[in-house]
C-alpha cells in the first residue's frame, strides 16, 4: 500500500477536531504556513504537507507523466486527504494550490467544506478580453531563464513574488527557498503552473470560498481576483493590508485572521 | 434636557449584550436597516435612528447651521451614543454615514470598538491623482435637478444608486424612500454630502475598521474603496457579492454575514 503520509511528508498538529489542510504554491514546500499555523493549532487539527516533488517529498515518486498538469497535484491533495481519518476539510491553498484544491473539490466536494484560495489566478496569460498579467513571452523567457541559469531566475524572481522592498530580508529568504528545489522538478511545476488555464472549471464549484487578494500582487493582480470572484458560485473577495504574492509569508498574522474570520461566519 | 431618543428616533432591540448601532445614509432613513438586523438580534443590543430631518427624527431640531457639514451628523451620532447606557460601540455606516461614523470615532476613539463602513467615499470629486467618480459639473447637476424637480431626481438617481437591472422593484422602491424625504433638507444633505471632503481624516482613524464594497456601486467605485483601505491604518477590504450602492437593502443576507464574519474575528 502507498505510504502518502512519507511521500508527501504529511504532518499533523493542533488540538482542534476539525481538520484543515494547507497546500503550499510553486517553488515552495509546506514550511511556508509554518507561522500561520501556529495560529490554528489550539481550535483546529492542522495537516501541512508537501507535493511530490517539493519539500521533502519522496522525490522518486516524481513522474513527469503525472505531474505534467494540475490534476496530478490535485490527486496528491486527494490522496493526503484520504489517508487520514478525516471525512471534512477545510482546505487552504495558496497561488497554483487554489486551483489544486479547486479541482480536488469540483471532483469531491463532499469532502471539503470550505476552501480558502490565497493569490489565486485561473490564468496567467493575458487573452482577449482577459487580463491575467503576463504575455506570452514573458512566460517563455522567465521557463527559459530557469534552464539556463536557475540561481539567476531564483534571484531575479524572488523580489518580484515577495514585494515589499522595505524588508529586503523577505526576498533574500525566499530566493533560498527558491532554490532549495530541484531545478528540473521546478522547472515542469512551472511550466505546469503558468500555462495552465482553469477558467473554465471556477463555474463548477460549489464549495464556499474565500479569495484572498493583497494589494500590490505582481503574480495575481487584483483584477485577477476579481475575475474568480465573478466566477466562483459562492465566493468572498477580501483585499489585504499586505503586499506582494506571498502574504502568508510577509503578514503570517494578518493571513491568519482574514481565515479565520472566514470560517467563524 | 435634549429628548435624543426621540429627536433621533432612537429603536433599541436584541437580546445581546454588546451595542451595534446601524446609520443609515443620505436620503434614507432606520428602516433601510429591517432586514439585516434581524440577524443581529440574537447575539447584539441592536439601535437604530435616523438623523435629525431623515425619517421619523424631529424635524423641527433640524436646523441648516448645524448640518451644514457632517460635523453635525457625527454630533447626533455622538448624542444617541451618550444618551445610552453601553459605554462600547460598534458602529456600522452606510455611505455617508461611514464618514460620519469615522469622525464620531476620531474624537471618542474609546467609545468605538470596531468599526463598519458600507460604500464609503471620502471625496466624491475627482481631483488630480484622485478618482472620485464625479466630475464637478456632475454634483452641480444632480443638486440642481433636485431643485428644479425633486420628484424627477429621484427618478433618476434611484436606478443608479441601486442598480440591479433585473429587479426593478429595488429601484421603485429606493425612488418612494427618497421621495419621503423634505425636499429642502434632502438638498442640503446632498451638498453636504457630495461635497465633502474627508481624505485628510482617514489617517487620524484608530478603530479597526472593516470597509465593505460591492461588485459595482456607481457611487463609490472601487478605487475609491482601495484608497479609503490605503489610509486607514487598521481596516480590512471585503469585496461582495452584492452589486450597487445599496447591499444592506439589496442583499441583506450577504451584508449580515459579511459583518458578522469581521466581528467574529
Amino acid at each position: 500500500m502507498m505510504d502518502v503520509a512519507k511521500r508527501n511528508n504529511v504532518k499533523i498538529t493542533g488540538q482542534g477536531k476539525t481538520a484543515i489542510i494547507f497546500g503550499h504554491g510553486f517553488g515552495c514546500d509546506q514550511l511556508v504556513w509554518n507561522e500561520v499555523i501556529d495560529q490554528f493549532k489550539i481550535d483546529y487539527k492542522v495537516i501541512t504537507f508537501d507535493y511530490v516533488g517539493s519539500g521533502q517529498s519522496d522525490k522518486t515518486a516524481y513522474s513527469q507523466e503525472r505531474y505534467s498538469d494540475l490534476y496530478g497535484y490535485k490527486q496528491d491533495l486527494l490522496d493526503v486527504c484520504d489517508s487520514l481519518e478525516d471525512d471534512s476539510f477545510i482546505f487552504v491553498g495558496h497561488s497554483v494550490s487554489s486551483m489544486i484544491g479547486m479541482l480536488a473539490s469540483i471532483e469531491r466536494p463532499e469532502l471539503f467544506s470550505k476552501l480558502v484560495m490565497i493569490g489565486p489566478s485561473p490564468h496567467y496569460l493575458n487573452e482577449p478580453g482577459y487580463q491575467g498579467g503576463f504575455d506570452k513571452s514573458d512566460i517563455i523567457e522567465l521557463l527559459d531563464m530557469m534552464e539556463v541559469n536557475y540561481k539567476e531566475w531564483a534571484k531575479y524572481l524572488a523580489p518580484v513574488v515577495m514585494s515589499n522592498e522595505d524588508r529586503p530580508e523577505l526576498a533574500e529568504n525566499f530566493e533560498q527557498l527558491l532554490c532549495s528545489n530541484d531545478p528540473k522538478i521546478a522547472r515542469q511545476f512551472a511550466e505546469v503552473t503558468f500555462t495552465s488555464d482553469m477558467r473554465s472549471e471556477l463555474s463548477k464549484l460549489t464549495v464556499p470560498t474565500l479569495i484572498m487578494q493583497t494589494q500590490f500582487d505582481a503574480i495575481a493582480p487584483l483584477e485577477v481576483g476579481q475575475y474568480v470572484h465573478d466566477h466562483i458560485a459562492n465566493s468572498r473577495l477580501v483585499i489585504m493590508k499586505a503586499m506582494g504574492h506571498n502574504p502568508h509569508i510577509s503578514d503570517a498574522a494578518e493571513t491568519a485572521t482574514v481565515i479565520k474570520e472566514y470560517l467563524a461566519g
